[in-house]
């Protein structure tokens, strides 16, 4: 397994430099506490953690996994230690309510210890990060005892959460789903069924877990219509909120996967077990979708977590393992060979991998910051964030899952035969990543999601409020050198538009054109989104050199890796463009029973 | 894991109405017993072993692995049945020289045979797969005393063979490697040293194994000019060829590794191994040169072995799997939900996995009729096929192992959330199809060698030879219907030509302009062969219709699968084509201690 080296630098970078998070901040009401000096120093002690603490889990949890017994799952040696002091450190509470026992710091933060963690180990993390979905969810929708008797012990992380949506039969439509909940005289539900997938289903790092469920009630209309939501305790509670009798939810096996080993993904059965209504009935669905998007964005964050490690052990390899010549002669002449870095190859997988995780993290910690707009931001400045998250959440979930797949194969591919050998511990970064792609809506889901709901169900608004924000951008930093930058993004961004218009012609004549180009524009659209945060970038890069500024190494990186990926991954959008305009035909045309082997 | 269905009807229409193989073989000398009678009858029954003996044992190679001991590796349950079936059905014999035991048969149906083995189970077939280079380097370098020894156990069965070359400081630059052999007093040569990643490198399924060992003489120049290829047998052969003393060749480990767990990757320690010297001192990497295509195609195999493979399992899903309703209005109304295979981005993942098989399986099955005509056929004729073989062998390995990586992540992706658990055998098919872009020369390796030493290295002839060959197709097809396919084939052959003139032209100006567009120029190149296959299957298939031939819908899948690659596969080439074109500088721009962490 590569060593983990926190990006601290560039963390701040995008926070202070590029953000500029601290302006934000302190007009941002209940985020005052939120300056620069809190931030920076958040993102040391966090990066220790990931670093010394979580960090040296990560092998064991691939080789050992988690082991199911009739009595619960026991989770990899370290997982468990890792937690405690996690717990006693306070992280859990960074990001979350005051009013519950959380610090009340800014969403941002949040994101940026997931990634840290995550880095250091997906699997681990996983198990505090499925919590944030029943926080939110108990946040948003819970009664005032509900949050005093389950919300503050997820947030202190006390006890952890899941969230329970997939059944056998069912996953992306959960329309389907068949768990039922049968109203009790004392006002519980008695809950029937069986889901799977539950991450973090079970496990011995805490001593109650929070299941949020979706099920339906007995009279409930059929469909997404007929969806309602209830907290399940693996411990129900006494009055006083302390710890009662076993709950009749149990983990009837977990699965063997390709990777993330180290967390539990559960079978859950429900054999009568309590439950309680949260929110209205019927209405789960809806409760479901007002935190969509941040589980969405935290599942981003795995791509540019894997994009980060895989580049982090090339890096080290490609700088040490010797083959070959460089093809304009000799770079290290009394060695044996050169070391491959010098090979224009290794350096195209390098900077791909390095562009792809730097600019990703622009894109997502923008994102976040969006949130703590969307959470304490006025009337009007809520709207628009709403806005431009509901557009570039399935962007970033999908594009940075899919290039984080991409970056974590290019980082086996540096290490060639070596790459497929476990003991690297960088196939394990391929496996571990797979999953992304899948979880949280495959890439074909958020692409629909973006084509149908978002661009076309707006009418383009959506996609106008954020191209609004890059012409601005350009219009404000253009005429100088960082032309170089802004002229091919205009025009990217102009094209965007005219593609966007195109496809949503082709869909009015025929809707499957939108799902035959769906992926394709999504992916599209990714590297447009990622061309302006490189911009964006750039242009700080290039105004701190001009300053003087005592780390112009850093900034000069920066700078090239810009280049780079206007150079070298922006033109990847000519192949992908051509595929959104080619219509549906060609996919539709072949009758299913000519579909034989 | 999806329960392999051999492709026997495609197969045919490759070998009999694509590529009229009964016409070739009919005027290739030695050839003659392939007539098309025979060379079904050998599909089909290649097809029946695969199916029923092969690909039972797929599941247990990956779960159990092989298991180390001093003594030697256990392969997994069934390994070692299913082989001993396979010796005394004569299969190894099949493309062998009659002189030695073998059946004389073209390479093509041995390639074929490799195909059904290898998409029944990659891991298993590797161990009679290595023999193959064994046998090349016997026939082609071996004296008649060695070739009695070996060649005849190899080529029946009895034996298996390895190619002993990396070792843990050098891959692909075997210009560093220290094996070292000594002259002994009886002719023979004491073998000293570490071998790593020699697959099928010790197991129990044969009583003996011919390692070929890439070693040093004492007085051996530096570099690539100073290795010689020497037999190393696990058992020394007493005077009369009977199985002797052990050799002192030992299996120090075998590697846990992503996938193909079947195969033993062992690391092999020679301490005064007794070796006998192939061929002439120092020459041993051109001996190894002469059969290094046919080496790399069996590899490009195993891109449409697991394309082939993952295209069945999603197929079946996509049919059975109920979710969410057609973008044009429910197809199963009666059932809860539409089958995925209505939604045009399932519909795109299956049509690009079968475009990639059944394409693929064309250039493959084309490559090792070119490989008959090199054995068999005139000078004239074996120039002319050397030369193609040149030119398309770095692309069929690089190209189809890529698309046969994609087109496994496909197969997971159809199947959502359940492609990432293993019992369903889809995530098998990704981690055992990884090591193809690493193994035989990485896909960068291919891509240098396809630019370097092909394209440019021969002044553009290799090229041109091939795209005359298109040419002469479209001319004598062109004018009708099938201008569907002609005119974007021309075209593209066109920009093909154009793109490598510039690539040309920019490596004159700086070499690194070679390497860091080489991988797209590989990709790209892959993209118009494939096109050039398409049109030919289109051509004959559009044929057969008008003919009334009674498989029609056969033949309109054909049809539909060449018009899906012309719009969704080809369409491709945009992007690549403007990365080729993108120079070096944006990668060689940083220097090496700018790139940190």
């Amino acid at each position: 397994m590569p060593q983990y080296k926190a990006p601290v630098r560039d963390m701040r970078f995008i926070v202070n430099e590029v953000l500029e998070s601290e302006k934000l901040y302190q007009s941002l009401p209940g985020c005052e506490d939120a300056t620069e000096d809190i931030m920076n120093a958040i993102i040391e002690e966090g990066a220790k953690f990931a670093e010394e603490v979580v960090a040296p889990t990560s092998r064991a949890g691939d080789e050992e996994g988690c082991t199911w017994s009739p009595d619960g799952v026991k989770t990899p040696t370290g997982y468990k230690e890792a937690y405690a002091q996690y717990v006693e450190n306070g992280w859990p509470a960074l990001s979350a309510d005051t009013v519950y026992g959380g610090q009340g710091l800014p969403n941002l933060l949040g994101i940026i210890i997931n990634e840290l963690n995550g880095t250091a180990n997906w699997s681990w993390l996983m198990y505090p990060g499925l919590s944030h979905g029943a926080i939110n969810t108990l946040e948003a929708h819970g009664d005032e005892q509900q949050k005093q008797h389950y919300l503050t012990r997820l947030i202190s992380g006390e006890w952890t959460g899941t969230m329970c949506l997939t059944e056998a039969h069912c996953g992306s439509d959960l329309g389907l789903l068949r768990t039922k909940a049968e109203p009790q005289a004392d006002g519980s539900y008695a809950i029937n069924g069986t889901k799977i997938f539950i991450s973090a289903g079970e496990h011995d790092m805490a001593e109650n877990i929070v299941h949020i469920v979706l099920a339906r009630l007995p009279d409930a209309p059929a469909g997404t219509k007929g969806i309602s939501l209830f907290i399940v305790p693996k411990f129900n509670l006494n009055e006083d909120g302390s710890i009662g009798e076993r709950n009749a939810v149990h983990c009837a096996s977990i699965e063997e996967k390709m990777g993330i080993h180290g967390n539990a993904t559960c079978v859950l059965n429900f054999d009568n077990a309590k439950g309680y209504l949260i929110g209205p009935p019927n209405k789960g669905l809806n409760a479901m979708f007002t935190f969509m998007n941040v589980a969405r964005i935290g599942t981003a964050v795995q791509g540019i977590a894997h994009t980060e490690l895989s580049f982090q052990g090339a890096l080290a390899y490609a700088k040490e393992r010797l083959a070959m010549r460089s093809l304009t002669g000799p770079k290290n002449p009394d060695g044996p060979a050169d070391p491959i870095i010098v090979h224009p190859n290794v350096r195209r997988m390098l900077l791909t991998q390095k562009a792809f995780a730097e600019g990703g993290r622009a894109f997502i910690y923008y994102l976040a910051q969006l949130g703590d707009v969307l959470e304490h931001g006025t009337e009007e400045e809520a709207k628009r964030a709403d806005d431009l998250m509901a557009l570039l959440t399935p962007i970033a979930k999908a594009f940075l899952t899919e290039v984080g797949f991409e970056a974590a194969n290019m980082g086996v591919q540096v290490y060639g035969g070596h790459g497929f050998i476990r003991e690297w511990g960088m196939e394990q970064i391929v496996r571990d990543s797979r999953i992304s792609m899948l979880y949280e809506g495959t890439t074909g889901i958020q692409a629909l999601d973006l084509v149908g709901r978002k661009v076309l169900g707006s009418g383009g608004k959506l996609l106008l409020e954020f191209t609004n924000i890059i012409d601005e951008f350009c219009a404000a930093n253009a005429g100088g050198d960082n032309d170089e930058f802004l002229e091919p993004l205009k025009a990217a961004k102009d094209e965007w538009l005219e593609i966007s218009m195109k496809l949503g012609e082709a869909a009015i004549e025929n809707a499957d054109n939108a799902g035959a180009g769906a992926v394709e524009y999504l992916m599209y659209s990714g590297y447009v989104t990622l061309a302006y945060f490189w911009a964006r970038m750039a242009v700080v890069a290039r105004a701190k050199i001009a300053e003087g500024d005592g780390d112009a190494s850093f900034y000069e990186a920066k700078l090239m890796t810009a280049r780079f990926f206007y150079k070298r991954l922006l033109p990847r959008k000519e192949g992908l463009k051509a595929l959104v305009a080619a219509g549906a035909d060609s996919l539709m045309a072949m009758p299913e029973e000519l579909f034989q082997i």
